[in-house]
């Protein structure tokens, strides 16, 4: 799933909806955390907001770095860091990916959040 | 898992640190991401930053509101807010279970990351 999770993020990149929407998963449970955005619930929910995303000439691209992968069954998750090409915003992410009848890594669930910059105390006492 | 997840929240508010240990799963993969850190890997280090969360005084409470469960074979999904008492600071979170060999579902990945309070365009514009 390592390689799924790099072309979701190739996809973002280039902008490519096609790609995208086939890196979801085909069937339910799907479901998406936007950072700062309340949970969405369903596939098509989840699609129009990467249309949207990917659609907007503001969005910018993003690379991921240091990726963990951790495998339970036919599922598993990717944790990384989503940084702008400049690195001002660093933001950190799972990736949730389930095996399907077909044997492909789909997502099923990602949730990105923003990465303190010094990891104040203040980030800290918050769970 | 909801059941699961409301004991979660129970165990953060009372800071009941036997029982959120017990909430978490016996056997890898558990991950943790807190709000504005880094992934956390492994049992040991999510469960250490569990001790200080809950034994540092200024650690608010949380209750969690707005429940949904996504179940994909042994493992399920949770996405819930998260807000303290005072409602001034609302985040949304990831609450991933695993059920084991005993048919307990138990805890495998959480993340939590801020809410925007107005949705800003800034925060739609990043994945």
């Amino acid at each position: 799933m390592l390689a799924a999770n790099a072309l979701f993020y190739a996809a973002f990149s280039r902008r490519d909806l096609p790609a995208m929407e086939a890196l979801w998963a085909r069937a339910e449970p799907v479901t998406c955390i936007h950072p700062g955005w309340n949970a969405l619930i369903g596939r098509d929910e989840v699609l129009q907001s990467w249309r949207a995303i990917l659609g907007n000439p503001a969005s910018p691209s993003v690379e991921s770095s240091g990726e963990s992968a951790h495998v339970a069954g036919d599922l598993a998750w990717v944790l990384c860091t989503e940084a702008a090409p400049d690195g001002e915003v660093q933001l950190v992410a799972t990736n949730l990916f389930r095996r399907e009848e077909d044997g492909q890594w789909r997502l099923c669930h990602h949730q990105a959040g923003m990465l303190a910059k010094a990891t104040p105390q203040a980030a800290r006492t918050l769970n």
